[in-house]
């Protein structure tokens, strides 16, 4: 009972830098001493101290004898700016160590364990698995991937629609689900979206919402006919564009400080991802119109679906649907999405679940 | 407190006579005294005795000096098949009467509490009165505009799709949102479907639970094209063709005991709406497609939506939406759905709400 009220603890101390650790885990640590908590971290921003090393150093002497929470595996690796928690720990004297969920990073997972019980601290391995995953979900698709963690966000009506036929689409949601996207902006390192969605709104893309980071905005504009004096045009925050050109265009906006990725024929969005994740990208929000959102479908990069479902209905054949595309699954091989949740955000229901 | 109490105690009543009452509405009654039930009663079909006559004719000599509660205004009037209900209230020696709902028949609401009042006898209205209109949504609207109460029934994917290009829309939800349909049918007097599902699916329309009504079944079939043999002409349940066509086989078809209505130019549903309800249909499901659903939003039919929704994704431009049809509404413009509720059935999601 104690075990999982103190790691619950962790993690609401990890999560209150949601959106600040990237390329890092969010990470809590909670010392506890005769059933109290002496001490508490949490890793405030890449570059800053682990939250194991905060809360010893708050502790000071009195870490002797007490039993630590943490809700990821500490590190004992040194190609980090920070020296391993695992040493901390040990010099500290702490007695035990209860860990919520193993590194996912292949190449160190078990070894922080390995490490503490090596050096006669008792270790535990699994409370609140579940709630520390998906705390981490980024920081895990990432390590294992090498590739961001993908959310597809779409804005539509209960009838399935995202646009009227002359690509109307302000505002079919209401401020508040526009509001928690902005929110949700503020939670991943970038937002992709298409040349179309682009034109058609002008969007900034950014969060908005005060202290907050802006994410990085990526664009797919194969013919770079994105008209000058754009939002996305604006740096900060960056801009990558995605295009076929590699013409003096492109080199002009390459010079401002635009990122240009270029490909040829089909753009796949798996090697775009692979390409994101090169450059530090550990999440990535969709924003786009049908044609991306099928896209991303197609390619299979989808982690998770988040449908804001406006009570409207605006009917047509012709209105964009919320996935558009020239292919479309059979019944039976259509896409699942499972671990489903649904909360209101005023009038408006959010749909969001898991694909894998 | 205890008002609360005995009148959700006679709506409960009311209810086990879902989906048999029709053109009646559901009603339950319960006798107390010194704060305790001595009696109930409901109304079980059309044709059998009221809620409150039944509760009085249980309690017998001990109904004198004792509360009443019913979810709807006892009748007054000798235009039904039984007695006047508040002759049996003023004769039994009942004290007061407490009443959820007023009638909602323009020509009588009010007048049964008058007749009580004027025989002294103590009357309350209003207690659970959403809930009693709720309960009985059909009457309510039958009995105000001579039309059936309408809901629109959708199965659909996630991203608004309920059919690949091929037709094909078996099953995207799953065996309990189907079975919750079933029950559905049961409860309703009619089901409204069109040609295009019908040569589809060939569907029953039943209810398929044991014990339940059959919904009379009405199919707009403009060239009369419905090929023999199909499950729609195997009466009973009754079947309703609306067609354009007086020929032949609209004739044969007539003979064989399935009702034709005729209609010419484009099919008005009002107008359809209103020959139904001269046919003591008071409630009706829409189970069509993609333009049926159009068709009914913009004739403005529609009372309640349900849209039981399967989490799976399907995409495609060319797949069949929610709702289809040539015409589209801005977003401004948009059908707003009201009073929404979220409710799971396995997998599935139903949401459902009200358009008025």
């Amino acid at each position: 009972m104690n075990d999982t009220k103190f790691m619950k603890r962790a993690i609401v101390l990890a999560r209150k830098a949601e959106g600040f650790t990237s390329p890092n885990p969010m990470v809590g640590a909670v010392l506890v001493k005769n059933n109290k908590i002496i001490a508490e971290g949490y890793h405030e921003k890449a570059g800053l101290p682990h939250a194991e090393a905060i809360a010893i150093m708050k502790a000071g002497d009195k870490a002797g004898g007490s039993t630590l929470y943490v809700n990821l595996e500490p590190c004992c690796h040194r190609d980090k700016r920070t020296p391993p928690c695992t040493d901390a720990i040990i010099s500290s004297g702490i007695k035990k160590v209860v860990v919520s969920m193993r590194d996912p990073n292949p190449k160190v997972s078990g070894k922080g364990i390995l490490k503490l019980k090596r050096n006669g601290i008792e270790t535990e391995v699994g409370i609140l698995e579940n709630e520390s995953a998906k705390l981490n979900r980024f920081y895990t698709k990432y390590m294992k991937t090498g590739r961001p963690y993908v959310i597809l966000k779409t804005a539509m009506t209960l009838d399935g629609k995202i646009a009227t036929p002359e690509g109307e689409s302000k505002w079919i949601t209401s401020e508040r689900s526009r509001r928690y996207v902005h929110k949700l902006r503020g939670h991943v390192d970038a937002v992709l979206s298409a040349i179309g969605t682009v034109k058609a709104d002008n969007p900034l893309f950014t969060s908005r919402i005060k202290g907050t980071n802006d994410p990085t905005r990526v664009i797919i504009d194969p013919e770079l006919v994105v008209p000058e004096g754009y939002n996305i045009l604006n740096c900060p925050p960056r801009t990558v564009m995605v295009t076929k050109k590699r013409n003096r265009r492109a080199r002009e906006l390459s010079n401002r400080g635009i990122v240009i990725i270029n490909y040829s024929g089909r753009l796949d969005l798996n090697e775009l991802m692979e390409k994101l994740g090169a450059m530090e990208i550990t999440s990535l929000l969709i924003e786009g119109g049908a044609s991306l959102a099928s896209h991303a479908f197609e390619d299979g990069v989808v982690d998770r679906i988040m449908y804001f479902i406006a009570p409207k209905i605006i009917g047509g054949r012709k209105s964009y649907p919320a996935v558009g595309g020239d292919k479309h699954r059979r019944i039976e091989d259509a896409i699942k999405v499972k671990d489903i949740s649904i909360r209101r955000f005023g009038e408006d229901i959010l749909i969001e679940g898991e694909l894998r």
